[in-house]
């Protein structure tokens, strides 16, 4: 059994779509963080960084922060969803960290400046703009040559999709970039990421 | 042989300080991303994202793009700076991520606002600022109970100390995170990372 302390964003979603689409039992704890629960002393001895997503796992005692440590060790944990030839291998590593340190915080900047800052400033929405439209383009030309951004569906594509999912939110569009579209739907229409982006679930 | 291509900057020197601490022999490749040579057909063939660093491998003949894959590859290629035991393992992974994930992109939006944009917004040096000095807290209560990241020194150290590194860049002093300071100044005496912050050489 492993406990999941997460919450309704994107960095959330990439370990409940990994949890059901490798089957392993799981808790879900709501941390929510527009109340300040992250900063609880009980989360911040899981997660000194105090975010979301973190998970424990009973079986071996081990706690994991950052979703991108959370995504390799339920796929070493499992032996799915990540390629174990050596070039794979580092294929799916380069495209996880390319999610990790690119596409979730740039979106992510995009969101806060679009939609969350208490004013708007022209200067940084067009600056997180044009790196997200950037970074589609990117992914849509590694899509143009691949089925998923490794080849095979793996954690690198799991943790892009939800960051991708936003884009609605964000007043953008994946109509010009049509391999990225490709793959948003087949994604999308996989039963595990369906129940994986509606935990928590919304009531 | 290695080739790395890599210009003057934090992620840029992470390749270059592991590739020095390995004692692995490489090849130096300026890409000056001041004059767009990132954009290169050459260079967008290795990596697609047009960002810095990015190796060639010619024992493997595999290229690696995105800082953290390439510690990661190096680490396993010399069975050198990463931790081997499981939990230590997710240990050095968290830290990776979380440079990866929050320091990296934090510091340098921070670098952004403050020190490149045209125009000087107050809101956005104020929130990277505000960030930066979080993050600053969290990695020095890790080191207040640990020597480094990880317990041990690591690819998370090697990932974290370049941009720990533009503090005065940034305008900003370590002096009241006084374990990120000891930390900082431990690893700045390695003759390894002397050197490999001097990557790409400055005429």
């Amino acid at each position: 059994m492993i406990d999941l302390y997460t919450f309704t964003t994107p960095n959330g979603r990439k370990a409940s779509i990994m949890l059901e689409e490798v089957g392993v039992p799981y808790q879900v704890h709501v941390i929510d963080i527009t109340k300040g629960d992250q900063f609880s002393e009980e989360f911040v001895a899981i997660n000194p960084n105090s975010k979301i997503p973190a998970i424990v796992d009973h079986d071996t005692k081990i706690t994991v922060f950052e979703s991108g440590a959370i995504l390799l060790y339920l796929a070493e944990k499992t032996g799915a969803l990540m390629l174990t030839d050596q070039v794979g291998r580092y294929q799916v590593l380069e495209w996880l960290m390319l999610q990790m340190g690119s596409v979730g915080p740039m979106f992510g900047q995009l969101n806060h400046f679009k939609k969350f800052a208490p004013e708007k400033i022209p200067y940084a929405i067009e600056r997180y703009e044009k790196e997200t439209l950037r970074l589609y383009g990117v992914l849509d030309g590694q899509l143009a040559k691949h089925e998923y951004l490794a080849g095979e569906y793996t954690i690198a594509d799991i943790a892009t999709f939800p960051w991708v999912a936003t884009y609605e939110f964000q007043g953008l569009t994946l109509d010009k970039h049509p391999n990225l579209k490709r793959w948003f739907e087949a994604i999308n229409q996989r039963p595990a990421v369906q129940k994986g982006m509606n935990v928590p679930e919304r009531k």
